[in-house]
């Protein structure tokens, strides 16, 4: 009788029923692609751990990140610092390249790097409990407060920074806790940032993200290994011991998502300057199209409006450029944008930006920072050496 | 001068410098794979939404899976719960095949479904809401009390659930929130709880998942689509309503990992019953051999301990059986299995099992459950149909 009641009700989709009844669960290819033969696993794919760089920088991002800060316990000196250096160099290496970290608790989880990198930054205090107050960068404190700001300790400051990346989210699970395991009796973690980009093959390899305001986001970026990536975001060596580190800015923004929804779409696109489909300007039509802020309509109105999210974060001169490679982010707490920015200088390049958006941005009603964090991140290093060794052994 | 010293300290590291100076962002192939043309987008892919059973449930598992509980607001009626339900048979149907909701706020995220699978299952309330209490299913109620238990409220319970699982996180992060969203006059949301397993393609498909214990999980299973399978998990109609429907028991099980990891690796494989780089039972070397529950070593003492999870899991009789497809999680409040239980019967399958492993189970010390809801899962439904019309229009 159930039998014939569900047959009776499901009368008008008898065609469907055909087919869903045999392969409810088997993968159909919606937007008509051809299937193919199974690709080789994604997971043995690696990216080179040792370089005047450290990875994870202009690195192409990986779907999965965590950023986890951790606190140095009190009573450390620059030999423990020293000492967590170089726990984090090996076992970064080991879990880079797809084996287990020393005494890795769970080696099966260490098997499939799917392009792991491991990102070490410093906040202020690693200098105060190294007695290298001197070699501390300028911009190397919390950044000026913004009228903007709402932020939560919770989600802010620090004294050293793993940025942990990967195209699997067991991976960087695995990573992130074994590698703030084993220093846990020099260092206690603080928070844990955790976000996400499209998996790995679910668009064209080099689509640009969309956050989840559903805007395409990160177009105007430095291209990994121009020149123009190398200025933005290398340091030339100041502090010395920083040459071809960098600095990251951590904004955990959230995003007020319930009152976005009531703006229409055009309002939508005046509030960033782009629209929403393609991501171009609009005073254009594809996504890499050039911004004409000059543009205006028969009315003599700028077509990217002046307080436009793109027009007030165009670099005013030279200096005001940087890297951005966020994360969206989908917590209980709210969802929003892991916003990590890049750059040799924070005071030089970063601020005036985020200064003149705090003064007037058309997003800002939707957009609240709600943590903030700013580390120095050291360049990369040899087989012999660890983060920081440039400046511990300078 | 930095430069000079860099060069210095990575002295040992030249050949490896020669190639990172280039390429540090580059992607190796770690384990030897030969590198491949680009793969079609795996986000077009599709799992049909119509049929017999509802999607989600023998499907093989996504990588993602949000479980989101929602109360009904005071004062519903049996026309409110169908009103919901006709908004995500709507909603659901548009999503799973790639298109937006019906005023999708960010259309643009609903365009790789990824696999998306949207499952609707109905709390105890249901019933009493629409004055239909004669036919809620004997076990629909929270489970009994269990010794082991430690359960917190912002982990359990629920009037009714959403599963959406899907291959893309920022998938399963729109369509949950599109499809609370959009009853959200109706019932509000309780929990939101999010899972991952293996990324798509980090593994050659059909693997089973590890778990964050570094366990195998997931091996004795029904095959979808197997007379086991329909047996275990598709109800037969007691009440007549749910026949091809089932019920989901959801466990919130934490992991107390930095006690686990004080065990050594045969300590953990005897609890477990199996081992770990396989997740062979101990009597043997495959992952998918037949475990032997009678073999013993030369001192006469089981191999696989009675007291192993595995064990005490192994069924008793043909009623002890059900579908597990769970998902690792990784929050902020600890790290463990989103245990989620499929069988026609909670009582009669997954109960006895469960009471068996709360008295004894040599995994005991170091899992918790800390949150628990169960729910009934109804059928599947064609294009004039919704979750639950076998119930409300019976
Ligand atoms: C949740 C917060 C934010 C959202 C949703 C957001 C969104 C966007 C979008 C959609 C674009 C256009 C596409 C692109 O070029 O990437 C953009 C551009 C940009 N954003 Fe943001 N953004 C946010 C926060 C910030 C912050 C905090 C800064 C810096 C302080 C910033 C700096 C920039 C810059 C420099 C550009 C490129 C401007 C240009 O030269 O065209 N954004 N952002
Ligand atoms: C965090 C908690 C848990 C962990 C880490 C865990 C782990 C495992 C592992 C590693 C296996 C062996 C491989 C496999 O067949 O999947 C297994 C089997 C099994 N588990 Fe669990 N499990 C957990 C909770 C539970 C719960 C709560 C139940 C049911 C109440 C359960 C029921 C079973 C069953 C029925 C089997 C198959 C037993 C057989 O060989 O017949 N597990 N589990």
């Amino acid at each position: 009788m159930a039998e014939l009641s569900r047959r009776r009700l499901l009368g008008g989709g008898a065609a469907v029923l055909g087919v869903a009844g045999i392969g409810a669960a088997g993968v159909g290819t919606g937007l008509g692609y051809a299937a193919t033969r199974e690709p080789e696993p994604t997971g043995g794919r690696t990216v080179a751990f040792h370089g005047v760089h450290q990875a994870g920088i202009d690195t192409e991002p990986q779907a999965f990140a965590a950023f986890v800060a951790l606190d140095l316990r009190p009573g450390l000196d620059r030999r423990a610092l020293v000492g967590i250096m170089k726990v984090w160099a090996e076992d970064g290496r080991r879990l880079a390249g797809g084996s287990p970290a020393l005494g890795d608790t769970e080696p099966e989880l260490a098997l499939d790097p799917a392009r792991l990198t491991v990102t070490v930054g410093f906040g202020p205090a690693v200098f105060d409990v190294a007695g290298l107050a001197a070699q501390r960068p300028e911009w190397l404190r919390p950044l000026p407060a913004f009228s903007i700001d709402r932020l939560e300790e919770r989600w802010s400051g620090g004294d050293l920074l793993l940025q942990v990346c990967a195209d699997d989210p067991v991976t960087v699970s695995h990573a992130t806790r074994t590698l703030s395991k084993s220093v846990r009796s020099l260092a206690t973690v603080r928070w844990t940032q955790r976000g996400f980009r499209n998996a790995v093959g679910t668009k064209p390899t080099g689509t640009t993200m969309r956050n989840l305001m559903g805007q395409v986001d990160g177009t105007v970026n430095p291209a990994a290994g121009s020149t123009d990536f190398d200025r933005q975001v290398w340091n030339p060596g100041t502090p010395a011991w920083l040459a071809g580190g960098t600095s990251l800015v951590l904004r955990r923004i959230r995003m007020e998502l319930d009152t976005w929804d009531e703006l229409d779409r055009p309002a939508r696109e005046l509030a960033v300057g782009r629209d929403l489909a393609a991501g171009a300007p609009l005073t254009g039509s594809r996504e890499r199209d050039d911004p004409d802020f000059a543009a205006t309509d028969v009315h003599g109105i700028p077509v990217i409006p002046p307080e436009s999210h793109v027009a007030r974060a165009r670099p005013r001169n030279a200096n005001e450029q940087f890297l951005r490679r966020g994360y969206n982010y989908d917590d209980p707490d709210g969802a929003g944008l892991l916003f990590a920015a890049y750059q040799a200088d924070v005071d030089a390049q970063f601020v005036p930006v985020q200064q003149r958006l705090a003064e007037h941005d058309a997003l800002n009603p939707w957009i609240t920072p709600v943590g903030s964090a700013v580390f120095a991140v050291p360049p990369g290093f040899g087989p012999g050496g660890y983060p920081g060794d440039t400046l511990f052994e300078g």
